[in-house]
């Protein structure tokens, strides 16, 4: 039976394109770009076809503001430490939130670990950072203000082009994490006036394991990885070629549809919102109703797990996750809901539904029914329920 | 026309094997191995199947002592930079040697702007270290001893086991870089005993762009890329699965014809040595005679620029270096070269000749005849030649 993946945030299917531009890419032979001889020319030709690609998806100023490298994870460490690293003299400090993605957070507690200093901004209930309490936070020590564009639990997006005005005013260098941004809506770095972007090419419909760190140019930033001259110069070892290419393929079919899937992931999601009260009670949507991302819905079913909720969906082949899937296996509540201002209680009760394009309407109506059951049944045994169905 | 590669050390065709392995990766859609439903248990699996090919390919006592990454160069960040962060208060000082690729090298520059101190060994005229040099370097502030494997420019291997009793002694950790050595020469990281390996794919004619870090259990390291849980918390962010499954198929296979491979590596290399002095005169041969890779050779043709011979070898179809591709662009003389006692005029005339499984006899006769005709054009016209040929 076909699985109905609502969980497109964890995984998304690669695009016909991009499948047979890898395959195409490995029966070439392709020898390394950087090689002295012209069978590399090819090898490299191809490595900059696809920086020409993402830097046109992101409307980067210059394609060499494209640095590729293994994933969302590896930009965001390079972003963090690369320009803690290259601007120590200048101060120690980083503005950041209290709803970041565990490269973030665990990135900066490394370089706590090493004498720098986090101020972390809290979100409002609805989840979205005040600009002002950014500019309030930075002090003359402020050498990084690192705030996520959307959150990967919630969608919620921030208000990245006000934090932005606020960054170049105090000169001080500032990191979004893009990571399920980038592919999924209209992003133009030049507009959004940041001055580093991390993405991962999984998010429009590529592979896993490739990514790209948008760095503007004259940002004081460090390699995380030190080695040869590849990536001029900004990051070493010998490319990913083939997922790389399969990243170029990616962002320029995803360029050329944003509009339509946009759209459709959107009418996806205004269906399932607009439903839900025909299907549950007593739930809580942790998404922003005007801020987020068109393909991201969290909700907190009451008085139950969401747990509990996934396994019985995934029996029934209905793919769902109750957080991000870089912390599988953490039992503790996500961070992120608690910042919201949910109770314990009701963010163990949470599902984060993602869409993709070859979502469909039908799977959002057979998720629907399938959760009621569901809800129905677990709420049967949970005498908290029990209590407040009481009255 | 068909390329001769005699530059394989840069890239190496991928095994048909692998090809068709990484093909079928591509059209199962495989989902994210971190998932928590179903749908990721595939993924999973096909992960650690990799991983067990990978541990019997370096004779890992254990398979989560195989970390995968982006290749060799992350590898050796992670290794180094791994061990100096998590073991800073025991001491800051680092062993390592004169030969080392650039991603050691500036890894320990990184590592000595933020307060570590280096004391690098030297190599005799064949190439090699001295163990005892090492055990004099340790002091009891050192944390970490980094000499590789096999040399990236000549092929020549260091007497690793022999430094390991040394650091076992002194319970320093020691890590070597294997990159070009795992899969072209058996490797057993028992006998070696070594607490930290990094190697890569496309050694042993997997994909570009993966490699792996091999932790002896138990050894003080943090990770390079901090986040998610992956890789048993030593190495975050979603995986490169497309490529892990490309580098467990070809640690497989090459487990399996590793004996065969090398022998005829060797024949070729034999072939070479014996037959150059019937082609060109005034040459050095750079490469140990006895500990060396099988399917490397690094000579320095006098009186003449090795980046001439290099041009006019691709114009005849042949593929050959004058260095390691991580450098390509740079003008300096190669410090390995150097560290050998060569004279950077010597130096400059090096060519770096590299095999794999699939060249032949007739190539490097082909190679022969053509390179007898480069030298002689250009020793034509280098008057330096003239003198020394008039006596």
């Amino acid at each position: 039976m076909k699985i109905i993946n609502l969980d497109q945030i964890s995984s998304k299917p690669m695009l016909p394109e991009v499948k047979a531009a890898m395959i195409d890419a490995i029966n070439k032979d392709y020898h390394n770009p950087s090689s002295q001889h012209k069978s590399g020319e090819a090898a490299a030709e191809a490595l900059e076809k696809a920086r020409s690609s993402v830097a046109e998806l992101i409307n980067a100023a210059m394609t060499k503001e494209v640095v590729f490298n293994s994933g969302g994870t590896e930009s965001v460490n390079h972003a963090i430490k690369g320009v803690a690293m290259a601007n120590a003299e200048k101060g120690k400090h980083i503005v950041t939130s209290n709803i970041e993605h565990n490269a973030v957070i665990r990135s900066l507690k490394r370089l706590q670990s090493m004498g720098y200093k986090m101020t972390s901004v809290s979100v409002n209930e609805k989840g979205r950072v005040n600009p002002q309490e950014v500019a309030d936070a930075i002090t003359d020590e402020t050498i990084l203000v690192s705030i996520m564009h959307s959150n990967n639990e919630t969608g919620t997006i921030q208000p990245i082009e006000e934090i932005a005005k606020i960054t170049r005013e105090r000169k001080v260098i500032f990191h979004t994490d893009a990571v399920d941004s980038v592919g999924m809506v209209p992003i133009d770095v030049q507009k959004m006036g940041v001055d580093l972007m991390s993405f991962a090419a999984n998010t429009f419909y590529g592979p896993t394991g490739v990514g790209g760190l948008y760095i503007r140019r004259g940002t004081r930033i460090f390699p995380l990885l030190d080695g040869g001259v590849q990536e001029g110069n900004k990051r070493a070892g010998t490319e990913n070629l083939l997922g790389i290419i399969g990243m170029g393929t990616a962002a320029a079919i995803t360029r050329q549809n944003l509009d339509k899937w946009t759209a459709h992931c959107l009418s996806l999601k205004n269906q399932l919102l607009k439903e839900l009260p025909n299907y549950i009670d007593h739930y809580l949507i942790n998404t922003h109703a005007e801020h987020s991302l068109p393909n991201m819905v969290s909700m907190s079913v009451q008085f139950i797990e969401g747990e509990s909720v996934m396994l019985m969906l995934d029996d029934e082949d209905i793919a769902v996750s109750t957080r991000s899937a870089c912390a599988t296996g953490s039992l503790r509540a996500s961070h992120v809901l608690i910042s919201l201002g949910l109770s314990h209680a009701d963010a163990q009760g949470t599902l984060v539904l993602s869409f993709g394009k070859d979502n469909t309407a039908e799977e959002i109506t057979t998720f629907l029914i399938a959760l009621k059951n569901v809800v129905t049944t677990l709420r049967d045994i949970s005498p908290l329920y029990q209590k407040v169905s009481q009255g």
